[in-house]
This record gives C-alpha cells, structure tokens and sequence, in this order.
C-alpha cells in the first residue's frame, strides 16, 4: 500500500483510511485519488450495493411463500458490485455486506448469508483485494455457527484477510440477547471463541471498532494480545476541543500512540465523516461554544497527533521488527557465536555499567596491598575486559587480569584488542573455561553466561566448571547469584506461530527467546513467581561430591550435576477470564553487593532501566487452557541435567473453586519436555 | 503368557495371579511353578528386597546429617534383587518399591525416590519383565511432580507396561491431606491428571484395587473407561458364605463378569491370601458359623465364578475383537464392496427380519387387485430381494421384483442367485440407481443404505436420485424416514489410539465406526440428542428445485444437494466432572409403519434387540475437554454437502455456570470437519 505520509524525516508511519458512506456507484481509481488528494492513504467500499440486496430480499421472500428453506443464490452481477479490479485495489479495504446475518436462528437466513458472504468474499478475491471487513456474529449464542462460516470462508482467497469488526465491548444497556447481563468480556468471548474454531488461522484478525467511552483498563489492556489490524474510528469517537474541533480524549490519544507502536501497526480507518455530530456536552467549564467538525478536521487531527508521537525510547528502537518475534535460545557451549552476534550485545547501554559497578565494588572490598587476580571467562570480544581495567583504575588497585575465551576466533580479537587497546595488560587464554588450568587461584571470576531464564545457558555449569581455579579464602563471583522467574500469559500471537510450524514436532517444547509485545500477564496484580536461584561459589562439600560423579568437568558424570537440577511449583489467581498460552520468564542477577540486574517487567526499572541485552523467555503450551473468571493456574517447572545435557520441562493445570470450596480441575497440559533441544554441555 | 486354564470347552479365559508375601529370596522358575501347580497363572514380585531399601534409608540418614540436598544413589547390587532374567519371567508381573515417595514435599525424598524408581525399573527391563506395577501417588495435591517421574520413567524398557496401582476410591475418613473434604472422584482425578500429563501413553496403564466396599455405580461405571491392565484383589474383598468359605458380594460378582468381558481383559491378582481374615460380621441371619478361609480357597472360587460365567449374547460374539476398533465409514459409492463384506452384514439376525415386516405391511396396505412394481436399489448380494419375495408370498400379493445393483461382481452373483434360488422371478439391473430409467413407475422402492450416523452413507442423495421411478401416487420408501443422534462422550482409549496417529494428520478429523466398550456417556441421564431427519420420498417441490440446480443426478450442480444440508445444536448437562473425548453418533429408522431399527443404547432394545450390523460411529476431538462437576457441554454438528462430497463438522464447547447464574466458557474444540474423507457421491 502506497502510503500518503508526512515528508518530514522521524514521524511514524499511520495508515489512515476513510471509510466511504455506501456509495450508489462502483469505486474506481478516480474515487481513490480524490481522497488521497485530501490526505488519506485509502479507502473502503461496500463489495455489493443495493441492488444485490434487494434480489436477495426478494429471493428469501419467495422462498418463504413457498415454504422452502433451502435455496440457491445466483452468483453476482456487474449492476450489483462496487469493486472492480484496477490497480488502485491494492489500497481498497473491502466490506461484505452487514445487512446478512450468519448466525441467525433463522436457518433460511442463516443459509441465505452464508451464500452472500461466500459470494462477496470470491468476487473480492478475483478482484485481489487483500483486506476483507466481515461485520461480527449479531448475538453472544450462536457464535460456533458464526465460526464455523468463517471456517469455511477461509477456503476463498488464499491471500485475503478476514477482518472480523467488533467492538471493545458491547454497549452497556444494549445486550443484543435477551436473558443476558451485561458482561464487559462478551465481546473478547466471541471474538476468542471465532479464532479458537478457526485454529488460529493468521488470516482471521480484527477491525476494531472504537467507541467514545473507553471501557476498563483491563479489556483495553486484552485487546492489545489480539491482532487487531484496523482500528475503526467512528466520528463520534472525537469529542470538540476549547475550540470545538474534533480531538481525542487523553485516554484516546494514548489508545493509539499505544496501538500505533505495534508492529505490524494497525491500519485507521474513520468512518462516519458526513454525519453530523452529536450536540456538545451541555455547558460547563471547557466546553466549546460551537462545534466546528467538519468532514476534514478528522484526519487533520489524527496527522496532527501523528507528527506529535514521542521518539520511540531505547528499548523500542533496539526491539524494533523483534515484537513477538521467536528465536531459539543460543547455544554458547556448543556453537562458536558470530562476530555480529557479540556486537549486539555489547550494545546494551546498561549491562555493562552495572557490571563495571559491580567489578568496582568488588576490588573496594579488597585489602589495597593486594595484588588482586581477575579473570574473565568467557570474554567474547572483550567488553567485560575493558570493564575491569575501568574498574580498576577507578578503585586504585593493581590487578593481574586474565582474558580466558573458548571460541578461536573471539581469541584472535582479544589478541588484537590486548595490543591495540589494552597495552598489553592483559593475558589472554585460549581456554574452555572448564579445562582451564592456571598455577595460581583468581581473586575474581567474571563472567556473563546468563540467559533470559538466567541459568538457560549454562552458567551453573560453567561457573561450576570454573570454581576449580577461584580461590577458596574469599574468592568472588561476579554474578553473585542469579534467579529464574515465571508467570502465566496469554499469548494467541505467538501461538498461532507456533502451532502452524507443523513441520517441526518439537516447535511446542521448546522455549523461545522473544520480546513479548501482543501477550497479557493474567495473575492478578500481574503476579511473577521467583523459581529458583544459584549462587557462586558453591559449598565446598556440593563441590566435592559432584566432582567426585565427575562433575565440573566437561563430561559430567551420571548424578554429577543433579545439584543443578531445580523445580518450582506456583499457583497464580487469575481473576478476569482469559486463555493460558504458556509461561513467560525472566531473570534476575545480583553480581555483587547491590549492583543487579532484572528483567521483569516490573523490577527493571528499578534495578536496570533501559538494559536490553535479554528479551524474555516463553515455554510454550501446546494446546491453550481457558480460564474462566476467578480461576486459579497452578505450573510445575522443573530444570532437568543429564550427563550431556540441560532441559527444561512444564506442566500446567488450570481450578475454579467450587460451589464446596473444593479445586476443580479445569484442563491439564501434556508435560512438556525441551530435552530434545535441550542445552549441550 | 502361558495360562493355567480349565480345559472345559466355552468357558472363558482368566488369568489369574498370586500376589506374593514380599520373600526374602529371589523368586525364579520353581516359585513359579509350585503357584502354577496350585492353580494360578502367574506370580508377581518385588524387585529389590529388604537390602536395597536398607541401603538407600541409611544413605538418606547421612545426606541429612550432612545437609545435602542432593545425592546419588549407585546402582542395584545382586543381593539387593528379587528378579533375574528367565524362562519365568513372562509369567511374572514386577512391582516397584511401594516405600519410596515421588511425590513427597521434602525434596531429598522426591530425588532419591526417582532414582529407585529409576533404577528399578532400569532392572525389571533388562530381566525382560513385560508389566510392572508402580505405587500411585501418596496425596493428591503433588500429582504433577509424580506424573512428571513416571513420564521420565517412559523411556526406560520401551516394551514394558508401567501399571499405576491405584484403589477405586479414597477411603471415606482416611483422606490423605489435611484439610481436604472426601472426594468420590478424586482418585480418578489422580489418574486422569498422570495420564494425562504423560500424553495418554499407551504404556501407562492402570492396577485398579478393588475394595470390600464398592463405591457408587457412577464411580465404578467410571473405571470402566479407563485401560485397568490388571484387577488387583485383596483376601478382604471377599466375604464369607453361609458356609464360611470366600465369596464375592452379588456386586463384586457383577463387577468381575463385567471386567472380564472387556478385550484385553485384565489379568486378576489376589492378594494377602495368607492374611488371618477379620473377623466375621456379628451373628445374624445369614452369618457363618465358622470362617473356613484358607490361601487357596480364593483361587478356587475365582475359578468356580469362571466356569459359571453365562454365555456371550449374539452382540458380545458379534463384537468379539471390534471393541474400541476405529474403522473408517464405508464409501459405497465410490468404492466396490467385496463379498465377504456383503456375508457380514447379512449375518444379522434382526435386521432382514425387520425388512421383511417392513415390506409385508407395505403390501398389505395395497390393494390385492393391483400388481405391484418393487425394487431392491443397491441389491447387493440379495438379502432383501428374498425377503421381498417372502413377504410378497406372506402377503397374497402379486410383484414386479426389481433388482437394481451398480457394483458388477455383485451383479453376478444376483444372476446366479435369481436362476439357483429365485426361480428367475426377478428382473436383475446393472445400474447406480441414480441413473436407472425404467420405462415404468416403481411402487415400492427398498433400499439398505444407511451408515452408523444414518445419512453417513448418502442414503438421502441415493434416494434423491432414484426418487424419479418411484410412483408418485402413493409410491412408498422403505426405509420411510431416518435420524441422526448423538450425545458428548469420555473414551480415553479412542482418543490415545488416535492421537497417536501422527502421520496422519486427519485422523482426529475423521468419523470412526467403532463398537464402543470403554466410554462412559457423560450426560445426565445418558441423554442423547436427536440431530435431524430424512423422509422419503422427498415433497415435489423440493424435488424439481434440486432438479434445477442439477440434484438427483450424479455430478449435482451447485447448491443441487443444499436440501440435504443439516445441522444441529445441542446443550448436554453433566453432572460429574470427567473428560470429552468426543461425540458417540447413533440412529434410528422408522422402515415403514411401526417397523424400526435403532442403534442407540437407550431404544435398541425396544426397536431392534440384538441388531449387529452397525456400530455407533464417533466423533473425535483433536484435543479432549476437562469437564468439572455440572458443567455443560454444547455441541454443534453439520451435515455439509457440494456438489461431489458429504461431510461432517463438529464444534464443541464447555460450560459452567458462574457465581451470578451466567455462563462461564471452560474449553473450546477446534472446528473439526471430515471434508478431505468425506463420503465421495
């Protein structure tokens, strides 16, 4: 889609489209020109007009006189659409016709809509539309019937979007079925309860429709994990500023700023131009003296707050095209890391501070006549090197610093860095850690092995390996200790990735590296559960006895590393009904005295804001579990070791207490199990 | 394995075991032998003695003393072993250690109780054992952690049966935790969770303890459905008789006859037959003197029960071998049916007969004046061409006897059949029916199409499209109507056997013919849901509107066959928590006048008793729904038609009701549909 966009350089891209009143005549691209003279990007049509609708009506009239319930509707004719192919398609979103109702009780005209809507979506698909509207089942208790059409309708247009409108919630005071209360989730229900029938096909997302109240915080919130990709604003979704142009409230402008973030970012469409506006709010302080909307002032607002966006902060500008993205976690101890993937990482304005904090402290601690020995291990390209030697220049004391680094060619770059950086101060070692033998024991040993569930790549069992050469009279470990944390999510974006990955058995037993964008916490207050920590050095006697199994060596023995294996059991509360797609985790370090690391969300800020060098973790469950209201998670995770390997496996299990108080079982997930791609030693 | 079985002819085969005290030596092939010559088929054992135990409690006593959390436990040593590899082994069922704990909160437990496990297990393999008995978990609330054990255990001997011993029900007063009300299900729960954690692994099965008191029918109807490998019996279950000798109650006896139908039938362990027995009941009517219980005398009326089991119903010999066998639905319009598959059908001793009545009313109906025109469409091998000309002859009327067959072989044998049996009375035709054009109009057209479900088989789109010839004065269907019916069902076994099906990527989206055994109906009152019907023949209108779009012909146009569309939405109540697996599909047919046939459970025996010739069919889920204590189950199902297939989808749904009376979603399926193996027209 060609975008009409601002030239100055920085604004984010928006797509905003107008939706065009049903016209009497087809589009064209004379009809697509004159909007974009006018500063849209697109627009929409109807795929039929009224005269498809009235042989329709007549046609089910006849047929009810006949007393028939079954007939055939013809396919279209060219008096009948408002679409033709040309080659301004590629910036028409189309809309089916909302006047069929395809989950009527009426089962003639349930069966009628389903042949219009079947129809209308083959004749947009010849026309190459990419981008379909289909309005949203009429009533909260027939929505399988309502799936399963869309099910069916999937089989047109390989390529085409299924946009299924909704909005947020349904209007208080109007519940389209009687019998029924209001309920805030009836509308996320219906619309979970259509993507759950059609599997998660990633061609059915959403038209969202805005409305002028926002509903709570919570469901806004929800509507965030689903794939929303138009954004319907109605005009009256504006309000009059001091002035009495149209504006978004603050809660308004923040929705979109918010929305507009994500990748892919939703298309805007503003409907309803032409009509004209309610009455403004009866007078009072701030409350304009005469309304002056006209069809216009619209996008000329919504490209006013566009050019006004904040700058994208670091975390956005470093996580940019990585949203939801699934990696497989590195492999440190049995792949050689690329140049590239180094640099990346030494990028992070914030790790590397605190470790140089960290190192400072650590030296402070120490008696000044020492001649102190530091190592780092697993030095990559040197950026915890060049630390240490701030560090210690800054705390005053003299350090003999080793550079110990299995991957040759990171080796030769130490080399180089030592000649041309360093003047020669350091040694480098070309060393697996574990194997390293120096005549001497190291003061401090620094390392950074972790990964984004902490101890997943390894760093137990490196540092473990390394403690050998660390000396036993107050030898220092930087990190101290580390700690695995996790929390239920919903997540049907990334499930949907995974679950298409048919080819690959193993794709929901494994956890990814990913940065959670379209996902929910669903524990109350957003609850995280801290799993299991590791602390270095470890005990003497715990040392013993593994290496006495051969553990600490490359080649665990059998047993030599159980004292690495962990499990954690947690329940969460869930209080507002959701779909559990599987667990996020995080991690969190103190590499020396206070100086940490997190990567919770909620404690980042606090101990490292703005550090970008980990996304979170996510374990994945393969079939999702729904959670009603006030219904509890319960997870096991355990950190399994084998003599060559380490893997992660999780069960979920989802309560409500019942009537009696007593837990009811709601769903049980298989055991999941990464030990096929579990971590190499 | 090598049965000591009577040599009585008709009596059925039990295998029954002796639980052996624990030994302090190894049992080997003349411990077998001394229990074979008692009467018994096979003996079980501990695999590791008293030493072993020993050896690992006082290794736990010193990795307390010194505070370890972790420590390894060496291998099994030759005094430490009940098992050796021998001839004897096939008649030897193993049990692990009952003393360990894989679910203990004290994490030591936990981790040595694994490594017994484990290393039993590891042993029992290598000796050959083939099914090895595991204790279940110790409470209920630590399920997963035992679950993940005996998931882990699975790789171990990829050839041996791990059977889970569990007792029916917990003890009322004798709740394993604190704090927890008593729980009928909760046992069940147990299981359900274990095996469901392990993917319903068809190596994990069930040791089901039964008690002196059998629990409510529902709980023991439950059991049923589950894969109970062996029935293990304890001396107390039994009961003195008048004099004084072991006996089952009345129920137990039900129970046993009831288990040892099942295929594969469980293996029977009696235990504690060494025991002092309690005492008797206080004296009353009724009451033994004296108990004569003895260590054999157990055995002996085990096999005084055997001999006296009654002899298999006509259903039971019908459906030897076909329980729980998934069969895929005939396709009897695009493929030839073979001979034999005719012979099985026509063995039925209830159906033809049903026919027979059937077309004798029909008759009787007619004026004796007229000569009557009849067809057999689709004759097959000639069933009910002779039962046409029985009920001809039984009526005093006087017929045109068509026999109309598109299969050639079958047409052969009706020629033979016509000049060897019919005396030539019969006019054979080589032709689908659906293209038949006789220069006449047929009065009477008798037709056996229907499938499991009914329409499964195109019964409807056959009839349409031989409905033509038929005189539409009055002209008459046999079968005149059919139904489809269906109700939510649990059956762990289906689903396993399914589920394991991973090359097939549409086996949990296609209907099964199956002769279910191990199900349980889940709705109140095993209701089961009507779907839809079909009469014939069909009114004129609907004829001449298919007609138009090309129905009724083979190769029907589009929208040709819509009035052969169907669907159906039903809510079922279930009042105990448990499992769907999928929907049980049955039919009914009213043949002509008040002459039927049934298929469901609840009306066969009033409509067609001891019918053979269909099975019920079944509907899987891709994944089974957890249901808890009064939940609802909501079911939609569609009869979906194009112009070449029929098919089904299905969509599945649970609910609860919440606090506020409104309902709460608990589980969504999938849309399933069987296009790509629907029936081919």
């Amino acid at each position: 889609m060609d975008a009409h966009q601002p030239a100055e350089p920085g604004v984010p891209i928006w797509y905003v489209g107008h939706h065009l009143p049903t016209p009497k005549n087809a589009i064209n691209g004379h009809t697509l020109r004159t909007e974009v003279a006018t500063g849209y990007d697109m627009i929409t049509t109807h795929i039929t007009n009224v005269n498809f609708r009235t042989r329709v009506e007549q046609s089910i009239s006849s047929a009810r006189a006949e007393n028939k319930i079954h007939f055939h509707i013809e396919s279209l004719d060219a008096a009948e659409v408002n679409l033709h192919p040309g080659d301004h398609i590629s910036q028409v979103i189309a809309f089916t016709s909302s006047w069929i109702d395809l989950d009527s009780d009426d089962s003639l005209v349930a069966h009628v809509s389903r042949q219009v809507l079947i129809h209308e979506l083959e004749y947009a698909a010849f026309c190459g539309a990419s981008n379909v509207v289909i309005a949203g089942p009429k009533r909260r208790t027939n929505v399988a019937q309502y799936a399963q059409v869309i099910s069916a309708a999937l089989t047109t247009g390989a390529y085409m979007q299924l946009l299924i409108h909704l909005p947020m919630a349904e209007e208080e005071g109007s519940v389209a079925n009687a019998g029924e209360t209001y309920d805030e989730f009836a509308v996320w229900d219906v619309w979970n309860t259509i993507r759950t029938v059609c599997k998660y096909n990633s061609r059915v997302s959403l038209t969202l429709q805005i409305p002028a109240k926002l509903p709570s915080a919570h469901l806004v919130n929800r509507w965030f994990a689903e794939p929303v990709r138009v954004l319907f604003i109605p005009s009256f979704t504006f309000c009059p500023n001091a002035k009495g142009y149209p504006v978004f409230s603050k809660l308004h402008q923040a929705l979109l700023t918010r929305y507009m973030k994500l990748r892919p970012t939703p298309y805007v469409l503003v409907s309803d131009t032409h009509l004209t506006p309610p009455p403004p709010a009866p007078a009072g302080s701030g409350s304009p003296q005469k309304l002056r909307y006209e069809p216009l002032g619209y996008l000329v607002y919504l490209r006013h707050l566009q050019k006004n966006q904040p700058p994208p902060t670091t975390v956005e500008k470093f996580g940019a095209g990585y949203q939801d993205y699934l990696q497989a976690p590195l492999q440190p101890l049995a792949d050689n890391l690329e140049s590239i993937t180094y640099e990346v990482f030494e990028k992070d304005p914030v790790k590397y501070d605190q470790y140089e904090k960290a190192i400072k402290l650590a030296l402070d601690a120490r008696d000044t006549k020492d001649n102190i020995i530091v190592a780092v291990t697993g030095a990559g390209r040197g950026p915890l090197v060049s630390r240490a030697l701030r560090a210690a220049k800054a705390s005053g004391r003299s350090i003999n610093l080793f550079a110990v680094e299995k991957n040759p060619n990171a080796y030769v770059h130490l080399l180089r860095h030592n000649r041309d950086t360093w003047n020669g101060q350091v040694v480098v070692i070309k060393s697996d850690m574990r194997s390293w033998n120096p005549p001497f024991k190291v003061d401090i040993i620094i390392s950074e092995l972790l990964g984004s569930f902490g101890d997943n790549e390894l760093s137990p069992e490196c540092l473990d390996g390394v403690q050998r050469v660390l000396n036993p009279n107050g030898g220092i470990s930087i990190p101290a200790s580390y700690s695995a944390h996790y929390t239920p999510i919903m997540a049907p974006k990334i499930y949907a990735d995974i679950s298409s990955r048919k080819n690959d058995p193993d794709a929901p037993e494994t956890p990814y590296v990913v940065m959670l964008q379209a996902i929910e916490i669903l524990a109350e207050n957003e609850y995280i559960h801290r799993a299991w920590d590791f602390h270095h050095p470890l005990p003497e006697n715990t040392m013993s006895d593994a290496a006495a199994l051969g553990g600490g060596l490359i080649g665990l023995g059998d047993g030599g590393n159980d004292h690495n294996m962990r499990n954690s059991r947690a329940t969460f509360k869930v209080p507002r009904r959701g779909v559990v797609h599987g667990l996020a985790g995080y991690f969190e370090s103190v590499l020396f005295g206070d100086i940490e690391l997190s990567t919770r969300p909620d404690t980042i800020d606090a101990k490292s804001k703005d550090m970008i060098s980990w996304f979170p973790i996510f374990f994945p469950l393969k079939t999702p579990i729904h959670l009603p209201d006030n219904s509890e998670v319960e997870v096991t995770i355990w950190r399994e070791t084998s003599e060559r390997k380490v893997w992660y496996e999780w069960s979920v299990q989802a309560f409500i207490k019942g009537g009696g108080g007593q837990r009811c079982r709601l769903g049980i997930a298989d055991l999941h199990s990464s030990k096929k791609n579990g971590c190499l030693m």
